[in-house]
């Protein structure tokens, strides 16, 4: 059974302070068993995150060092924060690509003004993230229905892939304005298409795609011990961009064919930096913040918890916008730019073995020393290389499987789902994102104010009434048994007065409205208005109307606004249906 | 009963014709017995109307004629293609406040510009109200919650009146931005109050307060016939209209005390306008447009449902657009304003006697002749008077009742009014309602967020099954009981697996987890994969679910959508909770 043994609930001091600072639960109480499953996860994460950081930093349009940056102080806060015993926090590919979108029409990539609007942007939305979970707004990300998430996702994984196809092609594109205008850029500087980077680009996907997904196979085969499959597939990024590297070394490929190539990192720990306060870029910024806010800790709670209930442990929400609002806060004042819990790199940490946030914490320092001691290794890293590892990475992000199976479930989410990936790819991502919502709050509005209503009968031998069209039933002359499939608002009550009208008309002979209300679970001033009306036009009109299974929260709100009394009193309400038939005479 | 037989359901052309143009309905059948009831009400209503168009169109900031101009043809257009039978369309208050608060931006109250302007709004108003009527888009408008309606009426009744002050006290003040700077000019200029005119406004509204509260019950003592209270009471503004008239220019009281008059009205009917058709007009008129066209609709079709119900007709929304659109083509084209269906003057013309929209085009006629022969008797109408009409019909829309009843029936309605009203009076009427409209959803998608969720137990000796917190009932410990008080959809699924994750870990003996989905009107993508994961995690733990009662649209969609398989096949949903606690070995 689910427990929250990972969350104390017992009160005092020590337990608040544990909610708050998660590391004292488990750094106190770490265990020496726990220790080789951390160290192995800190490791392999960090070999997959050199490179990713690297590459998600160029996909952001800011030097590769960036990405090293935001992944050491971040990951360090989010373990001592963070209520998830095994998310990779760092940088991640939606983000990046959010972080580029926004920052685009204010700053060239890559330059001074670039990179300090980049660590505003972090700053804001640390503190952004740390408010909304503060103020326990943490709900708010569960209006981004699945089907908005998934046409957004499989939109962002198109835009990833084509604004990293200038780096595998080795040419250089004016800055586009959305997906088309990329396309459109990238047919026509097809011609200038660099063969040796294209090679490089093609070779180095290749690699990376043999290693995640052709070798686990052939490991099973050769009889390799299961424990050491996850840290040799996890090494192909390492493998790839140390071949890359030698290969463009020895042969001079950057020198003789002009292949581009990351050049040079500055070596050390970063330097304290300190974050634009300049209230007209906070402005334009703040459209891009709140976007990343949101989807970066949607991205990141949905892995967590997915993770989480593999072991039988809880995640709080607003702890968890905390901790991503601190780690943020971390990126901002230490170079580095908005990172998250990135779902694929979680998942390496969780089957690698982490148990505790310690695996993160080796990952910082494993990162800390590259960027002390071997950033003149990377020199020669070709940018190809960084590409390909992008584009392999959003492969994943593809999710058709999700489109039909939404379709299947309902079409109002098939449709939700398509709307939002035209509207991501046509219109820009956030825009595309608020359409989505837009749309599918819209969809559960138009559903809900016009509900299904079912004329219902007794099944034969029960005390159970179900629709005349779908179930063998019996009905009674004079008495019209109707149930109301909604609760009863401002926007159905009108097709609701309509409804109940026509429904009695078509039944001269009815003398008797019994409204089961099993499924009204609230009704508004608006609905009581109309209900008050309607009652009394069907009085008018020789109908009496009798309501039976209303809920008790409902029945609270119908005494407290007279309505019991309106309708003629208590006996004029049933508590089941069959009570209802059996006083009605319609045994 | 309600029956439809005003709108005839039969086919064929004819019938579909009759559906166009109502008058062919009512026109081609008229029968004598319905005649004097028209022409008494037709009477009655020119008599309250023409004061009130001059008086609305000196509200909206237009010369007094306006308001005559638009009370000719669009009455007839209505006439011709509404379904309601009462409905008195022309000049309101509601609406001519919008158009002073539209246009006011745009140019001089009242210059050739405003003028001008007021014409493309008809026009656009027209358009957006026949195309809306014609894709059949007349739900839109339940979107508007009574609570939105009611904070919305009592804010524009606080503006209306304070506009109207100034010609009360004969002061002339600077354009306002707003209520609270209208309240500030009347202060400041509070000194400078005309005494005649302030004395002749005061008299005015205490005659019209006594015509209308006061005289009737004195009429029913005097033994005075029913049939005449009517036409007595709604003399009011007539008597008031020509006294202040006589007493002016009796004792010259605009040469020597400077009591504004009305003055010239220009004698004959209005010639054909041609309203402008500059883009940027148009741009900048656009959300007025929409205001007024939702605004105004509501009102009409309101008053229209009301009205219709006391004599079993039926009223089509769509409909009722296109006629109301076309109206404010009229109005557009024959140099007026924009109308709509009036509440206070349509149930006027019902008790009057109004049978059918012969009374308006009676009404219309003689609106027409007041223009072609006698504007030059209402030279000396004093504007005190004019805005004594429209203080005293405000008083109408206050509506502190509504206020209280809807508090006790939620305080989500509460507190929505409240929004409402204060939004209205601070940010101006079009934002005030969007602000309402926003609250009211945000409100709704909040409790759908976070749905009752109830334990249950059977009633003893029943098959019913209630809350355990509010009836006394049988529980059974392996089986844990849970109904679920909502349509499950992205929305609250986060909500629903927290909370069922939790009473599943408080009870720690139960294997068993009965969903019951009687309230369950349907499910989403979102709740879909959530319900999934949750049944999945559950069962890892040693809990298995079962569903009952699940409705026919849900069980279709959760066949197709696969849920049934992956559920362990039908036999986990039972039709009825009791068969299913009955196979759960709970008796």
């Amino acid at each position: 059974m689910p427990d929250s043994s990972s969350l104390p609930k017992s009160s005092g001091f020590g337990a608040s302070l544990r909610r708050v600072l998660p590391i004292l639960d488990w750094g106190l109480n770490y265990q020496a068993k726990d220790l080789p499953g951390d160290m192995m996860a800190g490791m392999i994460v960090a070999v997959v995150l050199i490179p990713q950081g690297m590459a998600y930093a160029m996909l952001a349009g800011l030097p590769p060092q960036v990405g090293l940056y935001a992944s050491i102080l971040p990951l360090v806060l989010y373990a001592a924060l963070g209520t998830s015993r095994a998310l990779a926090v760092g940088p991640v590919a939606m983000v990046s690509l959010l972080v580029a979108t926004g920052l685009g029409p204010l700053a060239a990539q890559g330059s001074h003004d670039y990179i300090a609007a980049a660590l505003a942007l972090a700053l804001m939305i640390g503190l952004i993230q740390t408010l909304m979970g503060v103020v326990r707004l943490g709900f708010l990300v569960n209006f981004l229905s699945h089907a908005v998430i998934v046409g957004f996702t499989n939109a962002a994984a198109l835009i990833i892939g084509a604004s990293q196809l200038k780096h595998v092609m080795g040419v250089s594109l004016p800055p586009a304005e959305g997906f088309a205008e990329t396309l459109h850029y990238l047919v026509q500087s097809a011609h200038q298409t660099n063969g040796i980077t294209l090679l490089l680009g093609v070779a180095s996907a290749g690699l990376l795609l043999f290693f995640s997904r052709g070798l686990p196979p052939w490991l099973n085969r050769w009889g390799v011990s299961p424990a050491w499959v996850t840290p040799i597939t996890r090494s192909g990024p390492l493998v790839v961009v140390g071949g890359s590297i030698g290969v463009v070394w020895l042969l001079g490929l950057d020198q003789r064919y002009g292949v581009a190539i990351v050049a040079d990192i500055p070596q050390g720990l970063p330097s304290l930096s300190w974050p634009s306060f300049d209230l007209g870029l906070w402005q334009a910024l703040l459209p891009t913040a709140l976007a990343i806010s949101f989807v970066g800790f949607m991205e990141s709670i949905a892995v967590a918890k997915g993770l989480a209930s593999k072991r039988r442990q809880r995640i709080n929400p607003n702890q968890e916008l905390v901790a991503l609002g601190v780690a943020n806060l971390g990126a901002a004042f230490t170079a580095g730019y908005p990172v998250t819990g990135g779902v694929s790199r979680s998942m390496v940490n969780f089957s690698a073995g982490a148990n505790t946030g310690l695996a993160s914490i080796i990952t910082a320092g494993l990162i800390a020393l590259v960027v002390l001691f071997f950033t003149p290794l990377l020199y020669h890293l070709p940018l190809a290389t960084l590409a390909a590892v992008i584009l392999v990475a959003v492969m994943n992000l593809l999710d058709i499987k999700s489109v039909r199976h939404l379709w299947q479930v309902s079409r109002w989410d098939g449709v939700t789902v398509v709307i939002t990936f035209l509207a991501v790819l046509g219109i820009g991502i956030e825009a595309g994102i608020v359409v989505g919502l837009v749309t599918s709050i819209a969809f559960y509005l138009w559903r809900t104010s016009h509900p299904h209503i079912a004329e219902v009968g007794r099944i034969s031998g029960t005390e159970h009434f179900r629709n005349i069209q779908r179930h063998p039933v019996q009905t009674c002359e004079g008495v019209l048994a109707i149930r109301i499939d909604e609760s009863l608002y401002f926007a159905n009550t009108k097709y609701l007065e309509d409804y109940l009208l026509g429904v009695v008309a078509q039944h001269p002979k009815a003398k008797t409205l019994l409204i089961i209300c099993s499924a009204i679970n609230h009704i508004d001033g608006s609905a009581l208005e109309t209900l008050e009306r309607l009652i009394e036009g069907l009085a008018e009109a020789g109908v009496t109307t009798y309501l039976s299974e209303v809920k008790g929260p409902v029945m609270d709100q119908l005494q407290r606004a007279g309505f019991v009394d309106h309708l003629g009193g208590r006996d004029r309400i049933f508590l089941t249906t069959h009570q209802a038939m059996q006083a009605l005479g319609c045994t």
